[in-house]
């Protein structure tokens, strides 16, 4: 008899809040796939842990984590901005989006910008911005969203 | 005689952080030639100045005063992020950056953005990052950024 959990058509996925037990599920080495993360002691996770939460609702980590394997395999982040202009308003910068190579073509991308955009939505946020590569323009596309202006960096030694 | 005041020549400058007194001297006014503000009370100027006070040194705003007329005449502010990327590291978002259309060419505008990279620094960050129009990219190079990305942007109802 075949295994259903070897079936990918039987993965479950949840999508939910960053928790302080999902450095064991891989999401640093998630993180990994996006930009170089170095090394990261446990130590130092949970201290950035409780940092960024510290911020509560105005900085959030979505992850989604696929719960047959114990394993986070996509995530994105916001914070959330408070400002003068626009009546006072917030907007919403969301950051360090990436899904799992090998979990690419499942929605995965656009169920954490979703979530990620109601978080936005429910915090009073007049917009949400980000910034890509040109090559990722049409996913952000489908997502809603439209180009904007230009990024500029500088990068200190 | 001459009166002196009159004289361009003898505009003093102050760089400083946003004071809460600041609404008096026409902060909300300049952030006015930058993009919608719409009418904010004194009383949502106050809490909105807590609010970002509360956040300490991880968000930064920066003006300059026009300290013969007590007037802002330019600002520009800074957010940092605490990511997990690069061991744990800080990312400077640089936002609402204008200086007044009665003192622009008197370099006030990289002061601003001088002071705010030399904040970024201070907190440790491995970047700073802003968006902006292509028209305005030529400035920010003179301030020794560069191009990366695009931001693209959804607006809500």
């Amino acid at each position: 008899m075949e295994n259903p959990n070897s079936n990918g058509e039987n993965q479950t996925f949840r999508v939910r809040k960053l928790e302080i037990s999902d450095k064991r599920k891989g999401f640093i080495e998630l993180l990994g796939q996006l930009t170089v993360t170095g090394s990261v002691s446990d130590e130092e996770f949970d201290r950035r842990f409780e940092e960024i939460g510290s911020y509560g609702d105005d900085h959030a980590i979505c992850v989604i984590e696929d719960e047959m394997l114990e394993k986070i395999v996509a995530t994105g982040s916001v914070m959330i901005e408070k400002k003068f202009v626009r009546k006072c308003g917030k907007v919403g910068h969301i950051e360090d989006v990436v899904v799992d190579s090998g979990y690419r073509g499942k929605q995965l991308g656009k169920k954490v910008i979703d979530h990620l955009m109601d978080h936005c939505r429910s915090m009073g946020c007049y917009k949400a911005i980000l910034d890509c590569s040109a090559e990722n323009k049409a996913f952000y596309e489908k997502c809603g969203l439209k180009q904007k202006e230009i990024q500029m960096a500088k990068y200190f030694d």
